[in-house]
């Protein structure tokens, strides 16, 4: 199956103009760890409350999919937020994540911290986020790396990302941008 | 009601051209299994996650009726997950489901163990899924039988399947699915 | 805020042009109970399963806003239903609906015993459904009274009905049921 | 970050026109405290209902992260609604609120006592509602301050607000407007 592309890259959106394809392959072809904020990219942004406070998040098995496909190409994944849910941590540890990041609340400042230790530099690390607690490691890692945000990200996010999903936070936006880079890899 | 076609097919998208109408009734007239994915088939890929890991699966009720739909006209279900979800179980024995294939990390493998299972051939089984899990299934079922995907499918699975639904999985691609089937038994 | 029309009727789609204005108006004069579906009407088909079944469903507080206002104008409301579910008879407590019909599989059966128990005829009573078991009871209403449904209704329902709404089940449909009933009661 | 504008403001739907850009301006740099509905403005207006009763909301993260911009800005937020769900009351305990308004069913004859207990006039107070019992309150504030809608309110309610937003209900609403009051405020 390695030889199928499942999805389509989104040619109307990302900003392949800015960045010539063999300049994405050989970005792509360093990528080691895929990084991904949680609300919004994982999620739609919703979050559950009950009598107790935050009961529930949604998260998309067509996502996970795409932490499995990663994996399979030896690429690692890790999810970086700036909230501290249970639900987080679980949703991680089902997917066999090597690292989890919760409770961040300046991820570019953290960035540092994440190469220490993974042993990853940035040039290895691909990230998606949709919100402001996001701009400063996209705006750290677009020029080196590989950068994306789902459709509904925040247009200031949208604007200065790599690659724009053409699908939603939560339904299947963190798939495609792993999809995105599998599929520069494979060429 | 039997006379009824409560919903149209949707004649744009499926691959009428490449099938005609006479193969898709007689193909349709042997079905005696409608086989479904669970995850972005009877749902919209989504999984709830609590403090304890996974909480909750959301189906349809349309779906449901899909499935007593098929009953009536003498025709089995049953779903083949990757996934081992407590609520898929429930949901299965709600609607009665005779089979209920869960965890299956290769379905393509397993459908020889469940035309043994059910005394079914592969011209008798239909079905339906969404994503690169399925492709094996699909690829084996459309040429003797009849497959399906929700509108939301990925792009390469879409490409394969006998009818593209309309519907999305989680809000009635199931129920139009095994619509069209039934408009086709009865003509 | 008795002259305010809050919602406009969707005048493309209702089937105003088989019956006309004074009629409907007529109709609607003699309304007394609202008579409603619940899956796919009040809720959007969704029904959420655990490890031990069901265990929610989401209904919109928009449409509780409209059994407010039915109330206000003198106009009762009951659910019909033929799932037996523990959050409907709740959601109907939390509303304050006098009549509860649950676990009926046959409606247009049990419509004698509706207008038994609530001493309501026929011609006094509207109905709103989205799917095949809703079918017999609209065919015997749509000829005296008024009936519903909303805009993701299967396809051989919605072109039964006297007024087909803009919006889903789920979100806002009964409610547009009961503001177009109230702004023909108050022409 | 002060200076980055993260989402644009609807030019096409909130009524300009009616108040010129200085007005818009002059009023947004007096608002002291951001007042929001819950049911509809927060949340999609979906309630989810277990065999107990009202179980969970659903609230956006983009939402509380709008909160937390406004607070960074001196503006404060708080909470009016005319239900008593024990979820908004985490929900506003989670973000800080200072001031939270449960179960208030006549929202106009309130704003005196909101006024009184927070020390601001009408004039510094801006509100957004989706639904006929937020009617009253807008009708008094939009003459003196700034209101909101969500994209899908109620027509008569998106009708009387200063801005209507791109946004629904739940999926970043009261962000929107936040942003553009605070995009107001900057110039």
């Amino acid at each position: 199956m390695n030889t199928i592309t499942p999805m389509k890259p989104n040619p109307g959106r990302h900003t392949v103009s800015r960045h010539p394809k063999t300049l994405l392959r050989q970005r792509a072809g360093r990528i080691a760890l895929v990084l991904t904020d949680s609300d919004g990219v994982l999620t739609d942004t919703g979050v559950y409350y009950g009598p107790d406070g935050e009961a529930l998040k949604r998260f998309s098995i067509r996502d996970g999919m795409g932490v499995e496909r990663l994996r399979a190409a030896g690429v690692e994944t890790a999810i970086l937020t700036g909230e501290n849910s249970p639900s987080v941590r679980k949703r991680a540890e089902k997917l066999r994540m090597r690292f989890l990041y919760l409770g961040v609340k300046d991820k570019a400042g953290h960035l540092q911290t994440i190469c220490q230790e993974t042993g990853f530099s940035p040039e290895q690390i691909a990230f998606i986020g949709d919100d402001m607690n996001d701009f400063g490691i996209i705006r750290e890692l677009t020029p080196v790396s590989l950068t994306g945000a789902p459709a509904d990200a925040i247009p200031a996010i949208a604007r200065m990302v790599t690659y724009h999903c053409r699908e939603r936070g939560g339904y299947g936006a963190f798939r495609e941008f792993a999809e995105w880079i599998l599929s520069l890899r494979a060429h």
